[in-house]
């Protein structure tokens, strides 16, 4: 064996090790008992530390080496080489007693953010949120990938993104949504959003996202779905991905969108090629990559006419009396609507990157120093007036509402945005090779689709960078206009503007 | 830290690896996608071998070696070493390649059993038990912790007992049990077993066995029931212990009775005393002491008519049209049906000992190698006809019935019987000293008798070895008088006999 088959080999007893933490951290979201939580914290440590023990071993570093010296890597082996380099220097930079104390920070603050939020007080909050940023600045320090702090957070979650590449993507969206807000807020036709809002019988929600699921061509025989609190979607192996959905009994969107979305998720990881099955490269590429093929999946196909031709009578069939009267233009139209809302995760397609640029914009300050973290709450409302022409009557509404700063999660949600706009781009290029696409929706047919995320995208796993296969894939870099123009061609005709 | 303290940090992260370990089987059983079973045994494989590779470190045999040379240990620290070092030793004394040999063995040997048991056909699994039952002899070699090899097998699920030992309870058990299973079927007045053979609604067959286990004191906070194919019970951490159970829509006692049973072992796995938790000491003390927990639950309380006549109008209330014109002592005769049966699990009170005495005797015979595995179908149906006085008509209803042997578990099958004789034992202690106990049961009220089995037995885990406890407990050795007395005073009253 030489050093990359080594390297490979032990890679892969460390992504098995990974599938086994996957599974602490599923069976916590979906099945703990709630006396467990401690036991259980004490568990994924325990694993934690034995796959960083394994990462940083003499082992790991020599081999390395070793490979680098290789010549005419092939495009697998170079990939595994470079991943597994990016992982084991992720790890032998951080001293351990660093990681050690953003875990404990993060847990006291995701603690206090709970309280802060419940009492609408973010001083309660404040002190830990300090405390994680300037462990998160160390973090950046240590790392030290790219010449400003907020840049080497986000290659953590998006590699090869820095923030001024990110911010002229953004600024040249945020001009276009604005335009398209302003332009869809003074239509004088606007949808029900009020057919969502009815009651919804738990169970048979329940049942219709299984039928859509099975029907995106999610493997049963691979994965589950189950409930959960917040949906996510995990691998616990190289044929077992699972994802959850929530159900609102009052609110028909967070199930069946939940449910599409997440399975978006999981069509991605279900496709890497067998060759990089437990390996390094079997993950997503990036966050950006992956939230854009949930966002493909939820809001391309999943809110479009063509699916609901095909899904709807079937829905209608299980909610006879919700639906009656109500025409699939109706339905289409309010699963479709827009309004500037407080809550980033019930925000719509065409709001939601407002949400994400203010985040983004206030990261950058903060990590740079530029403002104080006890200004936040303020900046955080302004802005959202600036962005959304609406102020939170609470910082719970407000500040508050999501856990990733509790997390010290600095820079990952600017892949939020960045998914929405490699979806857009991706779809874009399919529907120029096969421009009948969305017919086959309405025969309830959608394994074109994932024919060609899987050949192009899905397969690939980490082999190739973000941006490289944004280029291969359509031909050119991150284009924020495919996203804008999906945008207009689907809402002004909804708002009939 | 002295060498004990050390010991006991390396073996409260043993344990919490072996925790983990338990998910994965839990989750195997529970949850997984039938596609991936292979990802996950590479996932058990691994796991195995790192809590293998701990276990025989040099540092813990160095540990082992210097803990005992302390003196004046404490009753945890000196039974923390006791346990230690029997769970070292059986993994050094093991060659990696026996085990490993023995591990991919079962897993074909379990395929084979399964086709030979759906083919009827005993020749298909022949060849690979007879490869197991070779190995396992090697087993007994490696081990050699007692003269015979087979006391040497038992020994690894109940410490401390030997054939001798246990031949000589069960022999005296076998004519007490043949005269009572006579003495029952000349009554001419037999419960009627059709009532249990309605339509039984599943859901609601559910809802009653999650009402019942709570009323027993399973604590949902920390721990969960859920559905297999075959019920068990296992932890996954000091604060968390699930069971299973499996509901047949044409059969009541399944679901019910596997419920209490199940839930008894839990109940014990939920007992132990804090200072032995994440410990080498936080486990049954033996398979039979296990089994005694579950027994004493299952039916000495739940097939007693004090536990029914609480229950039983509840029952009642959710299955009107079953229990219509049943009375709550043909309701209670029929959940005490005595009948000889070809199938252990479904075996009553009286008869199960049988079918465990024919398999002990049999695999005496194997491991001697007294008989040929080829003879063992012609064998095991003799000695049901001697024992039970019927003949199965395929091998499917004979020696292929269980899942054991395929496993490569010899040894393991006398302790189901020697569980019904610790129970009886350990109970009819807990109806000295407390007489009104069943009474209690009438009320709803079960958290006396768990506090006897609490104070006595639970919170030791592995601190006393199991025939220490029964003499702590009972004040005697093991006297299977106290199991055919309890059978006597209750079945002939049930058969008027």
């Amino acid at each position: 064996m030489n050093a990359i088959e080594e390297l490979k080999k032990e890679f892969s007893e460390i992504t098995r090790l990974n599938y086994i933490r996957a599974l602490l951290g599923w069976d916590e979201q979906v099945n703990l008992p709630k006396g467990s939580f401690g036991a259980r914290a004490e568990q994924n440590a325990l694993m934690s530390k034995i796959v960083h023990e394994r990462l940083i071993s003499d082992k790991i570093g020599k081999l390395i080496k070793e490979a680098e010296k290789l010549t005419d890597l092939n495009l697998i082996d170079s990939a595994t080489l470079r991943e597994a380099k990016r992982e084991y220097e992720l790890e032998v930079k951080l001293p351990t007693e660093l990681v050690e104390e953003i875990s404990k920070t993060s847990s006291h603050g995701y603690i206090k953010w709970v309280e802060a939020r419940e009492k609408n007080d973010f001083s309660i909050f404040q002190p830990l949120l300090e405390k994680l940023i300037g462990l998160k600045i160390q973090v950046a320090e240590k790392l030290d990938t790219h010449p400003d702090p907020y840049s080497t957070l986000i290659d953590l979650y998006e590699p090869g993104a820095t923030y001024d590449w990110i911010a002229n993507i953004f600024n040249k969206s945020k001009q276009n949504l604005n335009h398209i807000i302003k332009k869809l807020n003074v239509s004088s036709d606007k949808p029900d959003f009020s057919i969502l809002t009815q009651k919804w019988n738990v169970d048979k929600q329940w049942d219709f996202s299984m039928e859509v699921i099975k029907g995106l061509n999610y493997d049963l025989n691979k994965g589950r779905q189950d409930k959960s609190v917040h949906p996510f979607t995990t691998s616990l192996s190289s044929s077992d991905t699972r994802f959850t959905t929530r159900i609102d009994e009052d609110f028909f969107s967070p199930c069946i969108f939940g449910s599409i979305h997440e399975c978006g998720h999981a069509l991605y990881e279900m496709g890497f090629m067998e060759s990089i099955h437990d390996s390094v490269l079997a993950d997503g590429v990036s966050m950006g990559i992956h939230e854009s093929q949930s966002r493909i999946w939820e809001n391309m196909v999943g809110r479009s006419m063509e699916f609901w031709k095909y899904w709807y009578p079937i829905l209608k069939n299980s909610f006879p009396n919700n639906l009656k009267d109500k025409s699939i233009n109706d339905f289409y139209r309010s699963v479709n609507t827009v309004q500037p809302s407080l809550i980033r995760v019930e925000a719509d397609e065409v709001t939601y990157g407002m949400h994400i640029i203010l985040r983004f914009e206030l990261e950058k300050d903060i990590i740079e120093g530029n403002v104080r973290v006890s200004e936040l709450p303020e900046l955080w409302n302004e802005q959202m007036e600036n962005l959304l022409g609406i102020t939170p009557p609470t910082n719970s509404d407000g500040v508050l509402q999501d856990v990733h700063w509790s997390r010290g999660s600095f820079g990952y949600f600017p892949t939020y945005f960045l998914g929405n706009l490699y979806g857009a781009q991706f779809y874009n290029t399919a529907l120029k090779q096969y421009p009948s696409l969305p017919n086959d929706y309405e025969d309830g047919n959608f394994s074109n689709l994932l024919a060609f995320l899987r050949d192009n995208i899905h397969q690939y796993g980490r082999i190739y960078h973000a941006r490289d296969l944004v280029k291969r894939v359509t031909g050119e870099e991150l284009n924020p206009n495919y996203f804008i123009e999906y945008l207009e061609k689907k809402f002004y005709p909804i708002y009939n503007v």
